[in-house]
């Protein structure tokens, strides 16, 4: 058996670049992670809602990975216009992202809020630019809806969206559900959608009491694991690799009320590679890391900054911080990654 | 309306009373929280597995209470034997506690070996000596077992055990979703049920990056809050109180892998009659916290100290901690108790 893996290039189509020294630290690591293109989430403070944030935000993050192609997305709100989705289109913004605040605003039972953006989703399709769904219903204790059945109570929507619109192409973001992976099958080929590394690993009791597992979507039963992991042995083409790497400082998360996120940028190849060997699927990581992604959101090699990376079978520690303050005290200045102080079988040799 | 509630005496036939320093600022908590008898799990370090320790631990408690009425049991492991039952029954030992662990040992799938415990089990039900049940199957990837139904799937060795020992009283602990509710409603009456305070109160999405709410058995969907509220509303008799407190330091909560456990027994009652009164149970409240318990135990009311509390709709505040050990940092030495800073709607009067 090989105990070396070439892949030309690999794509991260979720990615939270965050802001100000934390972007200082998790920026460069995009590169070290084995990544060499990713979709960046415009959920800043404030939330990129403008081309011209959008383009801003690109400069800064192309200077601190010069060698790293940076898609740019816009945040769904009720700002933006048709005319600001075409204007974002000529500038080479991509995407557009929906999360679920957005999604209740002025409406009791949150979704039908969709049928505001119906003109916003129009241009949208008719230019090609992409909508990036955070799939869950908002919490209804009155309609048993709560963080375990969020998703799965999301994707009729998901459904009605791409009647609505059966051209414009639409990722259901870090799917954790067998639901959510039938549900995006058995829909046209403009339906596409991201799996973090994360949700590969974990189920609910990994974050049960453990807080650096905690994030949102919440990580589910064993048989919505297994489910994400047998579409990448499936190697269905409309499934590919977006992190949702969120990094918080450790006194963030290590707290009575945890921000939720996984930290997984610093070593993202390594990450899948190692849990992708763990079921079998190792021979499934460039379609998943390096091919489908691209082809879904129709990114032509020449657009890209691409580096090829070589995996060695060894093992190595995942660090227990990454810092990004040294003037914080530890645990305000830096990130638990994910498996902090576990130990990785694969790792990047260049 | 009246705005005062006079209640005979409260029971909690579940409480984690601790040892060392600890104990020595939970016991006195007891009564301040509206408590006159509780039943004391025996999960200490070492565990309590004979009638000696159990007395001598009860000493320990009765010392630091004069006034509350302690009833002790013993963990179910593999040196208890029927000789042992037969001692502890003479000594005044009310029951025997069994727990995850000690299923799993020497069995693949964890609950079969319950049936090395039946020559146990035979004599607790020839001496009328209680079995309570902390019921969950242990997680399992391969049969999708995980935090989420580890109860449900255990119900069936309930129904199995009531079988076999139809006269053995039998509490499933700390009940958690409509399945286990509509399992003891359907079973006989040698069984019983307790509900926690914080299981009337949360969900999922309570304990999801909130550590101060995870405990075991995690708090599940909506409408399993709903069936524990629904019993409660119903008045049946074969449900009772019992908090499952468990007083964990502060720095145990808040870290990468927080220890499962809620605290509320020094406001035990206040805690319950705001819950109860948020969904219109307060005419429950005597019935649940003072006599369900006691007739399902068979507590004689000469058995027990009894104190009458009167409670007062009034708001106050639960503490932010709750101080052990005035010698440690305080994220060592103090325990934060369940809705800490959070408003109460009734308190103790005398």
């Amino acid at each position: 058996m090989s105990t070396t893996i070439t892949l030309p290039s690999a794509c991260d189509f979720h990615i939270h670049a965050r802001q100000g020294v934390l972007m200082e630290m998790v920026v460069p690591q995009i590169a070290e992670g084995g990544v060499s293109l990713c979709y960046v989430m415009p959920n800043l403070k404030p939330p990129i809602t403008s081309t011209e944030q959008a383009l801003a935000y690109k400069a800064q993050l192309q200077k601190l990975a010069p060698n790293v192609t940076f898609l740019m997305s816009l945040y769904l709100c009720q700002e933006l216009t048709p005319e600001e989705i075409r204007n974002a289109k000529k500038h080479g913004i991509v995407g557009v992202k929906s999360y679920p605040r957005g999604v209740t605003t002025n409406s009791e039972s949150g979704i039908e809020s969709y049928s505001i953006y119906y003109p916003v989703f129009k241009a949208m399709e008719e230019v090609g630019m992409i909508l990036n769904l955070h799939g869950e219903l908002p919490s209804d204790v009155d309609q048993d809806t709560c963080v375990m059945n969020a998703e799965e109570k999301f994707l009729v929507h998901l459904k009605q969206l791409h009647n609505d619109f059966p051209k414009l192409k639409i990722v259901l973001e870090h799917a954790t559900t067998k639901a959510a992976v039938d549900m995006v099958k058995s829909l046209g080929d403009t339906i596409g959608c991201t799996i973090t590394i994360h949700h590969l690993q974990l189920i609910v009791d990994d974050w049960a009491g453990q807080c650096h597992n905690f994030c949102k979507p919440v990580a589910k039963f064993p048989h919505d694991r297994q489910a994400l992991r047998d579409i990448i042995l499936e190697g269905h083409p409309r499934f590919f690799l977006g992190t949702d790497s969120a990094p918080h400082p450790a006194y963030l998360k290590e707290c009575s009320h945890s921000s939720a996120g996984v930290f997984t940028t610093p070593l993202a190849i390594p990450y899948l590679a190692t849990i992708l060997d763990s079921f079998g699927a190792l021979d499934c990581l460039r379609k998943f890391a390096c091919e489908n992604g691209k082809k879904f959101y129709g990114v032509s090699e020449e657009e890209g900054k691409y580096r090829e990376i070589t995996l060695i079978k060894e093992t190595s520690l995942v660090p227990h911080l990454y810092s990004f303050d040294k003037s914080l005290e530890e645990r305000e200045g830096s990130v638990v990654p994910f498996l902090a102080g576990k130990n990785l079988t694969w790792r990047i040799i260049n």
